[in-house]
């Protein structure tokens, strides 16, 4: 009897997947500690989250990191140019210990505070089919779906996730992104996998603390002294891992009801632009989450200026804890790496299960 | 007003994944020609599929290829234990164009007649959703659906795939895989992504033939003169490809009706077992299709010899034309090749993109 | 190494649902019989498709048929609004035997020429969890997902299902539908259940005819005669069933590789419109199929001038031998009928299973 | 690098549709107020949960509403055997006021602490695809997926739905229900759809309280005041809604972090059993949630009995509070009520839009 109501519903869908508006706002009224300083973190001080980012700051990052035009006006591979076959050849030659990790987690059909909308795994045949008068075919067989994006797969955003100023990269307009796909900058560009050098940054490990808080941002100075301790610097076509520790935290504050994530200060961008990386990786979503603590305008500038501008593929949601306990284990940062998403036409990502070679 | 009827679905459900006992029945009936001999074929002889192959010469073929126990009797590795780090770093040394190939076809969302159960791509955001007062998040999202095994996928076989006997590969019980999934031999044994020396065979190219005929089989003398004729030898640790040339073979006889595909001998089983490969793959399903030609109380030998048995997981469905002509241009027929299944928890097998690295 | 390919596949994926531009063109080229008299109908002649329908035609009847402005601006109930009150206490005031039937087809979760992308069933769980320690909840369970519209679910069209000159019923505009679904004309305008009077036309059997042909056009001449055969009036409110006899064609011709299908004559959304019928259903798609066959630049004129401009709603595909069945036996061709399609908000229609009472 | 685990993932998997052993040992561990007296109820006395529910008196209840073999050794209808011509016809007969109501909660895309895995909607086809050369078919489409059980969906419960010492209603064994689904007591049995009189008791409207809280039970007593209260009877073949007041109480008591919801006394299933209603259907799962607040070894008896044992098919999470206020509204609280479950072979039930007539 009661009036069917049509409000919008874009904000619960966005909801559904991870990206809530609502949270946005939430977080802003949210009274993050100015200058925090945790505990664990004695050895040296964490940026806090709240150093003011303005739009002029994101505007000026966008500008800064463009590669539009840079391989030409129909180019849709942005930074992946930065692979060519001597940094392959190079990543291949880097294999000693013949030895592989993943830096996926697991595909995702447990409901959590980071997996509302959790991928589905059905079995489809099981033991108990037997033997027919036609023929005996007894196996198994499943089914899986998943919302390629959102909080808790590993997944690679292409190029055309993001929009901004009504552009992708390279100036493809979002209006082309419709019910049937998108027909530019999309996954398809990585459909003969993405192999190169992995570099794999852990500033918590290199500052001594277990993992970032939510409120903290890692910095350009954070990342630097990483490569220090590592013994690794990041250079051209490079596909850069950078560990907050998410995972670890977990672990060490269960029964948490809402979720926040670590992020890298919007300047970051402009450093992975300054090194030619090709890819950036991460066990967070890069910006801090709940999106919008920085700058309500701009509410997940690592996201927009990466792949709008820059033409930077991202990987969310990683699990780096294995690939950083490999790495301090053999005492080396870097490592062949190979990124195999699913060839999905028109597709906006993929979901995937990258693979690190010692 | 009708009855509804509860008449067993098994047999259509195995329909719509493209294993279809009717279309054994009507296999069997089929008037194969005994000895067909395709014009194009006019260099060497092919072998038919009508040679006798008896439910003992399957029988014998299980046994002869068995790893139950080899490896520890809770082993769920099988072949994958042929791999170990000198396998996977010689693999990396073979690296020398710094050029990739992927082994897969796209995401099959289309119906066909090897496809009647399409995987499916939804749009979950688009170009469409405005800023809000909440904040600015234009972005553009997907989700996927997909039945993991099948005649259109590329995909791989865990071992729990078939059973044999009430039993999977080292003697795990069938009926422990239930609604709630595979518990062992999943595909989670691959978690780490699988990485070795990848060499492809293509028998048909040897002969001078553009493809094999559904009608034919692909015999272990065709595999070792593909071996001369491309300059390399399977090994420990290979994962073998073999081309059949089943997507030439759709372009050059459009319209089809009906799904048919060539296959492999039973005795090659015997042979890759011999040669210690740690992986199959194929343009096909390895056994000819429909199955049941060969000897109805083993509809698809190949694949429960291998799986249930042998212990060797396979790669149905991959792409190999692009692999193929990479192979042929570079003259070498081996290259490093990287798996990297998804991690879904007691999955029977996982969607992939298999990565050739030249 | 092949290059992916982005060209655009909106085309594809309609061929997915069943509707399929390609198709019609090659309709347009099949070679039609201008004057068709199939055997069966010696009885009476039987329209062919052939007769000329133009543009202007076309355009007339959509001018002809609205109702526009007719309940207000605001209006999304359309041709609902016939029935009021005392339409729904007529109808259950013909309730005299006590006997439900059916007029939905199963839930189409095989593959066929009608079902290109077949719904899906998973079992969640089955007979086989056992009972654990913290308790023994043991029960079975399932999954199911559907493409709402396609040529195969018996299924309700909401008036958001069709545009025409960029807009959908009461001037809405088709631009306003985006990946977060339609705001309006949605299927939640029968949120509370649609109960009226549903009235069966069976023309085939009025004129002695077991189905008619695709190619054949049920006439308004057609259904008058079935009225008077019927001793039916249709009138205000009427939910209006026409039977093409779908079925028992496909019964009768066995071994179809396409789908083809029998439709109204465009001069039928005139006739109910003056009858203010408020729902039309059939066991086909209401228009000839392929699309297209009667005027290219008009597919499906009976969809587009009933939804878009007449605001009718449309049940498509439903199982009617049933209902035809029952009337004949109980010689009365009107009943009580409940449609209850599923509340999904913002949705362009819902599977649904239409419940005859007499 | 780490192990993949196989842990047994079938918890997980109950959690994920809402049932969770998990949650039930956690429930058996809360500090339920023994004697509770919420203020709202100083009227009468609400019973308490926490009275002894032994398992002799389940193991009683259940041979006591047995209706197995009742209706012949192959009956798979149960207590729809009370419905016949007669009651059909009388339901028809109590329209008077020719209004509508709809019994469901709209389809559930939203996660909460009710709905862990959202069913989903996404669009298919929008206002954005132009007209093409090959014709101009501009049209939106959608599809849906849901888990037919859970905690959010308004669905019906098939008989095969639960199981208890082994066997399903009229003995018929889970075993036979397998992932290809269950081939007896299914959703099939309602293909014709069910029409009766709907009977809605209201205790807590009756007692002068808003809603039950969660650890209260209604009990016999409580029906047979609200049956006093409404002036209806309870009879052969009725369908008895029974309103919780979930949906009050969840607008009452925001900001829930845990599903907790009122349920039935055991020995209602007695009851309904001696009344001979034909369905049940209420605004939760009709058993206390946690399950096994009442014994642990019977987590939900009133599922088990009516189902397994009794033949009567459930309705859960239905939307209750519009019905109830039409039924105050016209002071009469029986109904005309169609249940038009979707035609899925071999399921274990259906979504549905139960709609009332008055």
């Amino acid at each position: 009897m009661s009036t069917p109501t049509t409000a919008d519903r874009s904000i619960d869908r966005r909801h559904a997947l991870g990206f809530t508006p609502g949270l946005l706002a939430a977080a802003a009224a949210m009274d993050l500690p100015a200058n925090a300083q945790p505990g664990a973190a004695a050895k040296t001080a964490v940026t806090p989250v709240a150093r003011t980012v303005t739009d002029a700051e994101c505007e000026q990052l966008f500008k800064q990191v463009s590669n539009w035009g840079v391989w030409g006006p129909n180019d849709q591979r942005g930074t992946l140019n930065h692979i060519g076959p001597q940094e392959i050849t190079a990543a291949a030659a880097t294999v000693k210990l013949g030895q592989t990790v993943s830096l996926s987690r697991n595909f995702p059909t447990r409901a959590g505070i980071d997996n509302t909308s959790p991928a589905a795994h059905f079995m489809t045949q099981t033991g108990d089919n037997p033997c027919t008068a036609d023929g005996c075919v007894v196996m198994s067989g499943d089914f899986i779906s998943i919302n390629v994006h959102g909080m808790a797969a590993s997944h690679m955003d292409a190029l055309c996730h993001m929009f901004k100023y009504g552009k992708s990269y390279n100036g493809y307009p979002a209006a082309e992104v419709t019910s049937s796909g998108a027909p530019r900058n999309n996954i398809m560009t990585n459909a003969e996998g993405v192999v190169g050098r992995g570099v794999l940054l852990d500033p918590a490990r290199a500052r001594g603390i277990p993992y970032y808080e939510p409120h903290q941002l890692i910095t350009v100075a954070d990342l630097e002294a990483a490569e220090k301790a590592h013994k690794v610097t990041v250079g051209k076509g490079d596909l850069v891992m950078i560990r907050t520790g998410r995972d670890a935290r977990a672990k060490a504050v269960p029964g948490q009801t809402e979720l926040r994530l670590a992020g890298l200060d919007p300047q970051v961008v402009a450093w992975l632009h300054a090194r030619k990386a090709s890819v950036l990786g991460g066990d967070g979503v890069h910006d801090s989450f709940p999106f919008n603590q920085l700058n309500k305008s701009w509410p997940n500038p690592v996201h927009v200026c990466l792949l709008a501008s820059a033409g930077m593929q991202l990987l969310d949601n990683l699990s780096l804890d294995p690939v950083a306990a490999k790495c301090a284990e053999a005492n080396r940062w870097a490592f062949q790496l190979t990124l195999a998403p699913l060839r999905i036409e028109r597709g906006t990502g993929s979901t995937l299960n990258p693979i690190a070679v010692f």
